[in-house]
């Protein structure tokens, strides 16, 4: 307890240190890729390079990238491809000129069968040339676009993760990859649910509109209170939640299928592109 | 030339009789490739079956399969991706629940290295287990929305094949496929422009919104008069030449790389979903 008590203490004054150091509020994409790659970043990405799409990471080994592409393809709400990079690539094109998806995200998991076997900072020195990396959307897109729109975010307001919860609408299988969708959920008074279908539909490369509206239950979620992945938010007298589908759910069926090797970024801790996020509704 | 009008004449006479003996225009998608798989129907497809969508076919052997999905990937609006069959599937699941892609399509063309070899009526003596299907949306579905709003589409009017332009506009390269973009012409008065692009935002799958509007210098066709497809329309005073993205360049991508073998449907002679064009709409 005291050990979690320090090292949460230590985190907070190392990104405050951080922070002054490097004034990270103030940097572009590129200045703050800059850092990731030289090491001296490894923090969560939220809050920072605002205004520009964030991305989620998975790198599969070539046997599994079909399978996994045309998986993507056949679930585009919670497996929405920004970028998708050839065999052994390692430099993005669309998402930024002058990424190396080897060095340039803060964190790194790295799955083998399915189990999380370690996390690093890099990976120059396991890097394989049949290597394939999937760029997928994040809802820090939509939900910015909600705030500017003056839709609430709950779990914003509260300061928390987003609530997720592993739903009954199967996803379409595809090779060896299947599973249920895992969606988010954001409480909204119910004169704020048509614009916000309306704002997230424009946002179909980060998950679109909302899968479902109104009854958990008809979705198989049997307790509110008690997410699969996340933190419980309030939901008021009179609020309706909201549901869209979610990115966990493409690492969540990825791990399911236990591959030799995948690798993900450590959650919270995300690939920072050059595309604003108001390009992405024009996509 | 006495035996090219025997041959259209006769091919007249043949379409009058089988819509005689079928009432083809009053069957539904199931109706019609019933009729197509039992080798009663063999004609091109526009005009029949009025409301549903219908998709262009790509087969390829497994080992251009995920370059070819990452080259739609990369370039949705050429080559917008409406279902992926697994190797050596051959029953549709979302386009219909019935469909045997082997059977159901009017004519095939089958192309080695390339070159065109035969035109068949089925595939099943051909078919292999490492056959990969790829069903993309056409244009016929957007110009279907576009009458509906009183926007005039001049090919249809002068009972013409849309006119087609090898355009400069490079599409993004992936793995052995790469090439420029075929675009579609329509000409418009200016002030229908912005309800024609209005629209065909709305049906992402099916090209989507134009790619350039108003010089086609810009985008490399020196000569509106000369199509490199299809048949030249009227352009009259005062209309802007409006240019979208067109169903033809992945097969041109596809033939320029010379794959062993690639069959396709023959041009006009389509797919016929159960899908509604209005759902395409909302996918």
């Amino acid at each position: 307890m005291v050990s979690l008590f320090a090292y949460c203490l230590g985190s907070f004054f190392l990104l405050v240190f951080l922070n002054f150091m490097y004034k990270i509020n103030t940097l572009n994409p590129k200045e703050i890729r800059d850092l990731i790659r030289k090491g001296k970043w490894n923090q969560p990405t939220a809050g920072i390079a605002m205004g520009y799409a964030q991305a989620n990471l998975v790198i599969l080994p070539k046997k599994y990238a079909f399978d996994f592409l045309l998986f993507c393809q056949r679930n585009p709400k919670p497996c929405p491809l920004l970028e998708v990079l050839e065999p052994g690539k390692f430099r993005t094109k669309f998402l930024s000129r002058d990424a190396d998806i080897r060095t340039d995200i803060p964190r790194y998991n790295i799955y083998r069968k399915g189990k999380l076997e370690t996390t690093v900072n890099e990976l120059r020195n396991i890097w394989m040339n049949d290597f394939v990396t999937f760029l997928l959307g994040c809802s820090f897109s939509f939900e910015e676009a909600l705030l500017r729109a003056k839709i609430p975010v709950r779990h914003i307001e509260e300061n928390k993760n987003v609530p997720m919860y592993i739903s009954s609408i199967p996803c379409h299988p595809a090779g060896v990859f299947h599973g249920p969708m895992v969606v988010s959920m954001r409480p909204l008074p119910p004169e704020k649910i048509v614009p916000a279908v309306r704002i997230t539909s424009r946002y179909a490369s980060v998950h679109g509109a909302p899968v479902h509206i109104g009854s958990p239950s008809t979705i198989g979620i049997v307790n509110m209170k008690r997410p699969d992945f996340g933190d419980p938010v309030t939901i008021q007298k009179g609020e309706v939640p909201v549901f869209w589908a979610c990115g966990v759910t493409p690492q969540a069926v990825v791990m399911k299928t236990k591959p030799d090797l995948c690798i993900t970024h450590t959650p919270g801790h995300m690939f920072i592109s050059d595309l604003l996020n108001e390009e992405l509704a024009l996509l």
